[in-house]
């Protein structure tokens, strides 16, 4: 049995969800005439209190569409230097938006209002204009660690005195919400867009939403097709994601249990130097400086244990729809 | 019962493709673990007789990578003043490829060696740098036209001539192979880059690939990451595209069969000025200047036919695979 | 005595006016403190009846700022097939904005209302946005015809039914202007943006000077110095300029009456074809299939008089500052 | 009498180089016809051991051309987060070369060969492509601090292990040059490109140069062209160049040691907690946190001293050629 523990994307559909995907009603989505993506978006918007939603291919999609829309060339984004729009998305805020970057950096990954206050570049034809706030939440480089409503309100306050807008990451989002108890709703007030991602925790196989105003998502819809993201029956996938919101969101706390047990027995291994908290999915833990991540990877892959490396010491469990309490009880017998 | 020719885009997949779709082994994407998706991309390399294929959300994106991978910025694209890759991709090819474009006017959107060769940009610096010729077969705007091997490889020869690439826009490329029996291998050798249409005329949900030289999929690989184009599970839509590139291809003959007698039911119409010659599954008319398209397309949506303006006095109708002989008789008794 | 007739960009300054340059007030123009750059601007917006100007290192530069400043990425430009912008600014449009073009075809590059309207995208995901429509006054490519003020006014319209923003190439507007007798401020109402040159026929070394709104002006000041557009102590060059919008406007009709001159001498050459009309201080002429401009010109150039091919058979010359009534004696002599 | 500290930009020509100026021989350099500006390019391409010179208007556009020409989009430049490209120049790298940025945090803004391996991208399509290193010599925001040719070329060896593009921006490289007795030539072994400020200590009104092999000057070429750097008779400009390269190196010398002496000075004022280290014409110093750099910078202009906040509490001065033997004795009396 294959523990894999590299990521919380690399999860197959239920039957359940196969059952949804396959039975799903779909239509040409370019033409407007998908029902269950129109189904699916309207759905999300009015989950988190939003007026319009746009179901995308990747969470990178729903991203860097909000950051292209929000931005002209030549404006700055500001963003964690942990940030996945600044480490993972190819260059995309360059590429995509031509914006430039002011990166704090937070603990763990997460801004404070003092940061950003810090980073707000002064009216000056030498900087680029500071446009766009960006935060990640759950923070994938934090470890999974989250921001709290009061966090967050306090950073839309600097935001609004200065006239920035303000984006979520939501990639891991549903993480952060069953263990706080906000609501989604809650949200939707406090960003000028968000990104939620259906294929990660929630195990859908495709697709991420971009929510916001009307304009925004009629805006982000045309640079969509530009890139080349308008798809066609895309149905099969909205279907996966209208299932996944109704019954996946709850039972991440089973993946956030699973993630404290594998701290626990990591604890107990000589070579683990430091856990990150482990407050949702992720588990981040560092080797000593005589251990690389690579090798360590390596012999946990010939364990049958896969994980991926997070820096040159770090690596990174996260746990997920397929990784079950048979799997963590053999991750425990394999680790002895 | 609603006879909708908008496009062959519209299409729902068949019983049997659903199965194949259902029943898909998948894996995740990113991490190159989908075997569904894997497979289709070797089989369509090898099909085309090219060393790489990338299986993305639309022929849009595949295009657009094509263009981006090829081009940088400063570059000047060839390509007729009729081409779908400059009159209907949102201006992509500035904001992708930061390009410019040379628009020769070809006979229905046919180019010519001649025509290549009139656009290449001298040596100067007032001027971009032309570095792609790009042609699409069959051709949208040309009312389904096609080119042959011959009219390609005379322009294939200008570009080495001239230290050119060239692209191919094949989103209806198999209604041209089936229509002239060459075969997919003898374009592989004439383009740097194809692009095929899995959503059209073979009738999946969504999916277009990418074919190329192994560099330059490597290449069109990361800039698909950065727009967001990568996806997880895409094994679902690419099973889809197998099963459509085995069972899908011939049967595009029975469209162009269709589309023939819908020009044949057109010429009797009084109203219809003129009928572009009817190559494949697509069939242009000319209203008279009294008639406005958009008008015409609504009267026709009154009778439960659906159909594209394409342009102030020109309707068109698109056959494909949910187009039966039995909507066919029904078509003849509504235009009357 | 060479006769170079290759461009009005070729010009020496005058005694006076290098005078007036080596006598100018100088600062650091990055930090607004050239007194001689702020007059130049002053007197420039004044004189056009604008809010404010930014002066800059060539026409390119004033025009490429107009395009980036008024357009976002995905934004088309309506602009004459023929015009400079397009042909000789490198792919500027592309690379500097991310737009893409409509290029209707005028007679002689003049746009028209109708052609304007002709051209104006639908509000479409497969389209790009029009943003700005772009004249040229006088044409270049269209041998220095020129537009009245009812013509553009009627443009005007057009673009205010649409909330299109009207760009103005001006490289060579003086002439239009002493040739019609119109104001410059009766430009400063109809245009949202100005570009004139300081450097063709007025004669000045280098300068062009971008005219629009405070608001236009500020955010174009930003996207001049991210392109190292920002100069220091430019005043030298500028105090060129204001000389010449005092002292060379008005001659600008001897240049356009030694057009005309030369237009009656390549009347009596059997080998000139066809001669465009000659409206200003450009003299464009045809020659036979049979014979290449290029090989023309080299000829000409073995005669001492130099000339640019525009086109396989066609020929410009452009009447200047520094071509004198004794040049066009010795240019009909060395014709015969 | 006004001292102004703010910056080594602000000088204007000496008589002598006013009168190099005046009597340049000019020509249109778009035609590549300007004798002086061709002079200029040959002299510094010598100079350095390079191919070929650009002469533009501007430090930031020799960067940003450099930038752009070695780049595509998506690749990642390595700068020190003190750099003047990163910070200073408008955003250029993400809306001119569409790249991003890697930021390591070096002593005083100098990277290491350490620093710079540990910033070089893996081969992963979630991350853009390392292609360029750029330097800083002299390092404005380190206090004029200075890198000797044994610390570069530990880099270089870096770069040639992983084949990247090594820049510098040598904005006050003369100022190093003179410190260290290092020669220009062993400079251009060691970079891809250089730009050089003339308009900076060496006193030129405007203008800055760009070097490298032919080709790679061949496309900046093309580059600057289409942003509109292309000008005219900039021979007036390029003449002043000339001027300074051979009268205005040595006397740097004294710069330093006027810089030196304000140190001397600063040490004696209580509210001054730090000066940066004294190697060329730059002296940074810090004020404590009561007080604010901008208050203090608008008392010292109050005493007629002008000088630039450089972070909320870091003061600059710089010494240049207009700034006297009496000006640093009228400082000391003001500072008392």
């Amino acid at each position: 049995m294959i523990i894999d523990l590299r990521s919380d994307t690399i999860t197959k559909p239920t039957p359940a969800m196969r059952e949804a995907m396959f039975s799903a009603e779909v239509g040409d989505d370019v033409f407007g005439d998908d029902p269950s993506v129109n189904a699916l978006e309207e759905k999300a918007a009015r989950m988190f209190g939003m007026e319009a939603a746009l179901f995308c291919a990747s969470g990178t999609m729903t991203n860097q569409l909000a950051i292209r829309t929000h931005c002209r060339p030549g404006d700055d984004v500001i963003c964690d230097v942990l940030s996945h729009i600044y480490l993972y998305e190819g260059g995309g805020i360059a590429v995509n938006a031509l914006a430039s970057v002011s990166l704090p950096q937070g603990e763990r990954g997460k801004l404070t209002p003092e940061l950003v206050r810090a980073h707000i570049q002064p009216d000056d034809i030498h900087k680029p204009a500071t446009r766009l706030v960006s935060l990640e939440n759950t923070i994938n480089k934090g470890g999974g660690c989250y921001y709290t409503i009061p966090e967050i309100a306090a950073i839309r306050q600097v935001c609004d005195e200065h006239g920035l807008k303000l984006h979520l990451d939501g990639a891991r989002l549903f993480n952060a919400l069953v263990e706080t108890g906000e609501s989604p709703e809650s949200y939707g007030n406090l960003f000028d867009s968000i990104s939620i991602c259906l294929s990660k925790g929630l195990g859908c196989p495709v697709g991420s939403l971009l929510l916001g105003s009307r304009d925004f998502i009629k805006q982000a819809r045309r640079f969509r097709k530009l890139m080349g993201g308008g798809w066609r029956q895309a149905g099969f996938l909205a279907a996966a994601g209208s299932y996944a919101l109704d019954h996946h969101v709850n039972r991440l706390k089973l993946d956030h249990a699973r993630a404290r047990k594998i701290g626990q027995m990591l604890e107990k291994l000589p070579e683990v130097e430091e856990i990150f908290p482990i407050e949702t999915n992720i588990v981040i833990f560092r080797l000593p400086e005589t251990i690389l991540a690579a090798d360590y990877v390596n012999q946990l892959d010939q364990k049958g244990i896969k994980a991926v490396t997070f820096g040159k010491h770090l690596v990174r469990f996260v746990t997920h729809l397929d990784f079950t309490d048979e799997m963590l009880e053999q991750l425990e017998l394999r680790f002895r």
